[in-house]
């Protein structure tokens, strides 16, 4: 650890001592007084400055060379999963804050193609297309440019200064291009609280108690530690696919607790994804409130979270084979100064 | 090899016993004629049928789970490399077929975030984005519903029974979700055969006899065989990045000679990517001609091509440390029914 | 009369002669046969060749100067009217066949000009935007190329010759960019049937019996006639506007039925519109059916048709002082290629 | 004129008579001095206040019904000019902020339709489109809400509450829907000045006194005043159809003189537009400056700016009949909080 980071761990410390501990008991919320949580739980797992001033990653940094390179070792039959939803105009969205399913659109066909309207020499014809849509409309990442806390971006910074109408000109998600790959742990959670449905109710807040119940209850592979990409599963998913949408995008769901945000923190994990639209409870846990883990968890931890993923496939072979961790390589799309990204998340095992 | 598949191979052999073989020198191309050129080679490296009616993968089926467990055991240091150019208005694209440059706006900023226009309670803010591309404007796979020969697609279905305005109806780039991971093999021509600069000509043909040599120089880790994932690096991409655009995409530039089929189709690798627009040589190596190698490859032979990919820093590293070979993971967007797809491709040695 | 056009007229009074009478009577339609009624009023209808073979605008051919210079008299008190929906994304469209509604994003804003972050000299800032949407996502002309009558496009030409992925090589809607204003006539039938409500319900047909039963009531100003545009006001969008969507786009609605084909033919109108997804009867009057009468009109008869229009102020207006005629300019956006068009129309009065 | 109005402009006159007038000669201006020359002249041809403070139109505030109705009178012949340029890929814009050609697609097409492959009953086929564009990228309206002066929009509003990444929350071109009609004046001063070509050198500043000699020239149909659309030709885009765009986009161009601010104001037209990209002399008359005079009308004056028209056709007319005014309508599409809107400009004569 650096002069500088110990400096910023010692600091973290002397803040923690003067502080009450967060609770990790939802019913201890105040429904009313989301503010004060927030700003005492910010305050509580702020990562400002962990990186230096420039950082660009946040928790990404928790993943180096020897845990991807470890991560690798964690292929043993060479088994695929790909966690992506389809993109396509049969997902959830339903135009909320302009969010559209991905349109698609062909340049070229083959029926053009048959009819020799191409206009190409010696009989080659082509196909091509095109698609219009927003990068949080299926299977995705929240840049680290995606959600502010009174202001500020992550690491202290100006959110006016970070994401103007040009994109996020600091932590734009081209940064993270090559650095999201890692060992992954599943924790199916849904499937350990209703083993009977492997679905757990909308609503429901999932605690650090939970987690950690799931963790000792599937294993040794799934030890949450510094640098993992762990993907909760609340089975939400599954019945989206058996049901329909029916609210998928933005309705009621179970998801993590706010009192997670400590454990998020201590864990030191890189990045957390789950099943879900929205990564944390729906209804939230107070009463006039939106997306607050969001709002404490990116800017001030810097942590990166994945949502909408399709963690079926994968989730049905570990239950299967008993083992929860993987290689995960999970690249987002660079586009320059991208607050999201759509990604095709891929699992070997 | 199933009893259907020896079939097959007896059918080919048989075929080739009749034919010529073809040519490997590009100097016996007859430049007046490459309807006959392509006739002759797309019957020699036909693979329809070889796994099944209803195949929907081409050479990607020969990756299977023991070649990519064998990949995952070549991730030594862990250091991961993105092969992916950006994403964004500064791009290559000018226009021809309508490929446009991806536009990326922005939904909600940063700035409005701190002027307060948002309507979030407790203080968050958020920045949420869309995108508008052509799914060849970057780094892309090309699907097998890209290219027709005359008139048939991938496995010998007709064109426009496959690709119509909804998109590719049955060999959609969203079957190769999960399939796209294995061993990669580097293939620095441009290093190999330009020492000084690491850089092709212009309108310089690759031919089979510099593919093997270049596999001979750089030594045992290059050796390509059955369901290798191969790159072949030009220098074209470094040039650009040096002078700018100067017409990468669809103007002269070094790539594959129209020879390479035969080799393509006997190494039995699984894909191929290069550094360029267009991955065969431009201007073709026949007079009046348009992507004559894309004709025979894509719906002939089943080969998945990779364009556009950034090769520069992968290179320097398998160049310093002398092996080329590494886990490459490149996984499509699921696009429902897209003909190609952006990708980020990562490669851990 | 052109002798060409004499001879066209000839052969379509002939062709009338032997066969039966088009039913104007909806009971009398067969509901299991549509395509009998359709080929017999299609024949009945047809205006190929009628104003030579590479004709591109069919009915609005019969606007000329002289019936524009008569429309501009029409203008007395110089009230003007947009008889344009809003284009947003709490617009009708949910997803049918890709037509979403529009997604309008900002390049640049005016926080940003506020922040200093636009770096332009002398305090100029600037906002710029961009939109994506189908052209028939609101108010909206349908072009000549948007339906085909079995493989057929308007004046008997092949579809696929037509309409390719590059669009309308032919007849697309640029060509009539300058020729879509006139004398414009508003048939206000909700009001009409409806005097207490001025809404039809949904499903009701309008005959031609309807039609004419209003000209009569409205007075000497509705009387209906060549080369006129007609605007026939159902009240379906007035209740959308009150309650909701509903269903507007695809759902039940009340429309033209099917047997005013010979009406709008013999009528010699050069375009009609109405305040309706779908112009016609919704559900349709067979049992099986998509939009039988566009099948009719546009391929055949060269109608070009609007599509949600919003006739409510005008309509006030013309209840008000009994004046049913006005100035209408309506120019679609000269979209090449396109076989449909947003569209803002003026009423002047 | 209201009470409230005879302060404003006793208000004004009192300003006026404090401050030196403007200069209407170009060769006076202080090239190096942008800023004052703008808060001078942003002073002189305010006009906030002058049609309350809730007004969205500015300028357009001059026509009213009576200037429409004088307006059609002017139709004699009935003669139609669309004054639009075609929206498509070969259009003029490279890139700059974003700002493509219109990329049209299509969802359906009659290859489809011919192949029988789009699943409708009875012989019926269909064609539809999409469009992604930029709102400036033809034939436009500038909004209210396109530029801001100092921090400020029209009426004196704070910019960065005017429009955000939501759009213009005030002044969207939605507000202009129904009132951009009126007697439209031709002003050829490209014909005018250069009788041999018709067509202005790039980089000529058009002085009020151009502007009053063409005026004068031409005769009593070019007398400008209140309330009228002026449209101003210079040749620019007549040399762009012959010679191909060559920076028609932001390159160099004749165009109105910073120093005819006075003259927009004092003639109190309704709105003004040319055949060039940019309405204003290309280079700008200041050493370091971007689009001065749009600084000046557009947030200060509240004055409507339209631009890249086609005036060919009109102004050949116009030419041969020696009649330079027509019934002008120009209404944009009502894109809810739109800063600029693509339009075909209907005249008629």
């Amino acid at each position: 650890m650096s002069s500088a980071n110990v400096r910023v761990e010692e600091a973290r410390q002397r803040r923690l001592e003067t502080h009450p501990p967060l609770t990790e008991n939802p019913a201890d919320l105040d429904r009313t007084d989301p503010a004060r949580h927030i700003a005492e739980t910010a305050e509580a797992v702020r990562n400002w400055g962990r990186w230096g001033e420039d950082d660009r990653l946040g928790t990404l940094n928790f993943i180096g060379d020897a845990e991807r390179a470890h991560a690798a070792t964690l292929v043993r039959r060479g088994a695929s999963f790909s966690l992506s939803q389809p993109f396509d105009m049969n997902g959830p969205q339903q135009g909320w804050r302009r969010r559209t399913n991905p349109v698609h659109t062909m340049l070229d066909t083959g029926t053009d193609a048959a009819a020799g309207t191409q206009g190409f020499p010696h009989g080659i014809g082509g196909a091509d297309d095109v698609i219009a849509m927003p990068l949080q409309c299926s299977t995705q990442w929240d840049g680290l440019g995606h959600i502010f806390d009174r202001g500020l971006a992550w690491n202290g910074r100006h959110a006016g200064q970070v994401v103007t109408s040009d994109g996020d000109l600091i932590t734009g998600i081209e940064h993270a291009a090559s650095v999201i790959s890692g060992r992954g742990v599943l924790l199916d959670v849904g499937r350990h609280l209703r083993p009977e449905t492997g679905e757990l109710d909308d609503g429901y807040a999932i605690t650090v108690a939970d987690l950690e119940s799931c963790i000792a209850a599937q294993g040794a592979t799934s030890a949450v530690g510094r640098g993992d990409l762990v993907l909760v599963r609340t089975g939400r998913y599954a019945r989206a696919l058996r049901e329909g949408w029916n609210g998928y995008a933005g309705g009621p769901s179970a998801g993590l607790s706010f009192t997670t945000a400590g454990w998020l923190h201590r864990t030191e994990i890189a990045a957390i994804a789950t099943d879900t639209w929205g990564f944390e409870v729906r209804p939230n846990e107070f009463d006039d409130a939106f997306q607050p883990l969001h709002q404490v968890v990116i800017p001030n931890m810097g942590l990166t979270i994945g949502e909408m993923w399709d963690l079926e496939e994968l989730a049905a072979h570990c239950a299967a084979d008993g083992v929860y961790e993987f290689l995960l390589v999970a690249p987002p799309l660079p586009i320059t100064g991208a607050v999201g990204s759509p990604v095709n998340p891929i699992a070997l095992k």
